[in-house]
């Protein structure tokens, strides 16, 4: 049993329009990669969010009083602050540089997941532009793997990724926040084992594994791959969604 | 850029004293795998542990007052409980079936990575036996890949894992619990990014991301395959060990 990840090579830099799905066929294209049944793409977030036109230019945000306040106290910058807090549910914790936050879309992570690094000036106002998540990441992987399918004639999956801290852990991992034909939660619970115990507990959570394994392709710095390949993966490509991996707020032991 | 992950066939169960080496060397040769450098071999904790005779049986298990009582909160047997507790730096929380511990080895995890399931009676005592975490994993992985390294004349990396949960998402994910001849974090930061801007923060948890990529192809319930051999890991294999990956407590801001 041989799981393969491929980084596509050549990928462009992504702008807003751009379509993502033509991108990356050319990129399959440059791979020597025709997909089949059961292939997956892992995309990077930030070339999904580019594409859907989530950049902000910070001169336009206009900070709060408690967007205010906090930026004082962590020494960040109040307009990224102020767009933190829009696109949270809710902060858990904060440190210098840092809110920890429930995102809308449902997951914690550091900052919204809004990236400064990375992005590019559109109309040449660099350094004063950021990058929010896509919208609807599920929404935003069906879209594609819907296109993709259609074009190739295949079943395959999509997932979109990014980069998260853990809270016992150091270094951050890739993790799912979009998915789709593929499942992010694989239940075995009442399994028997090999001897024929009952596996009690256990769920696994395959698109998280997925998410990490292609994040290690992907880099993070110069010259980042952003679309990677996979081939092999172990389980039947029923349809998930990224909700399946969140633990919901009431069955959380850490807040 | 290609990662390939083979599943190792044909791995026997594993009983104390068993030669691991040996078996990997045999197990490499089933799925004609020669080992050349760069090469990574990542091993289910539940092999390492067993060769090393961490089983322990139950009924030589005596309580104390503190398991009782936590036994009683949980639901949870209070032998297994007593031996939970002297795995354990730290209690972080509990509830019913689980206790939420800082394990002696610094990692967070649930009831101390002690492990009822897929454990085999030796001498015939059956449901009796529980399984231990390796004494000290890094030692271990060390150990093993120092012995195929001498047998092959490469340099390789070895990593033993298992199954952890996380604060706030479902499902387990593989995670690194000792490595030897691999780096487990990538620290990038002050590294330039595509654009110049300095990426402030960033490590990459890249023995974990490991961790979970081999996880997928390891299965978890009948016919597990608890080694998993790892071509075209896309970072120099400098020696690392787990304690890169334990964010110090002081550090936590979830406790």
């Amino acid at each position: 049993m041989t799981l393969t990840l491929t980084a596509l090579p050549g990928m462009p830099y992504v702008h807003p329009g751009d379509d993502l799905v033509e991108l990356l066929l050319q990129a399959l294209e440059r791979a020597n990669l025709n997909l089949v049944d059961g292939d997956i793409l892992v995309l990077a977030q930030k070339i999904v969010s580019k594409s859907e036109n989530r950049l902000v230019n910070l001169s336009t945000v206009q900070p709060g009083l408690r967007a205010e306040t906090i930026a004082s106290q962590i020494e960040k910058d109040p307009r990224l602050v102020e767009l933190i807090l829009a696109e949270s549910n809710e902060v858990l914790r904060t440190r210098p540089g840092t809110i920890v936050v429930e995102h809308k879309l449902g997951f914690v992570c550091a900052n919204a997941g809004i990236d400064h690094s990375n992005v590019a000036g559109e109309g040449g106002i660099e350094g004063e532009w950021v990058l929010l998540l896509p919208e609807d990441p599920d929404r935003s992987a069906s879209r594609i793997r819907v296109a993709l399918e259609i074009i190739s004639g295949v079943k395959i999956g999509v997932m979109i990724i990014d980069s998260h801290g853990r809270a016992w852990r150091q270094g951050t991992v890739g993790s799912a926040i979009g998915l789709s034909g593929l499942p992010g939660l694989l239940d075995l619970r009442g399994q028997p084992d090999l001897f024929g115990y009952t596996l009690r507990v256990t769920t696994v959570g395959v698109g998280d594994e997925l998410a990490a394994a292609a994040s290690l392709l992907m880099g993070q710095a110069a010259e980042g791959t952003p679309a990677v390949h996979v081939r092999g993966f172990p389980y039947p490509l029923v349809d998930g969604s990224l909700k399946e991996l969140l633990r919901p707020k009431e069955m959380d032991l850490f807040r």
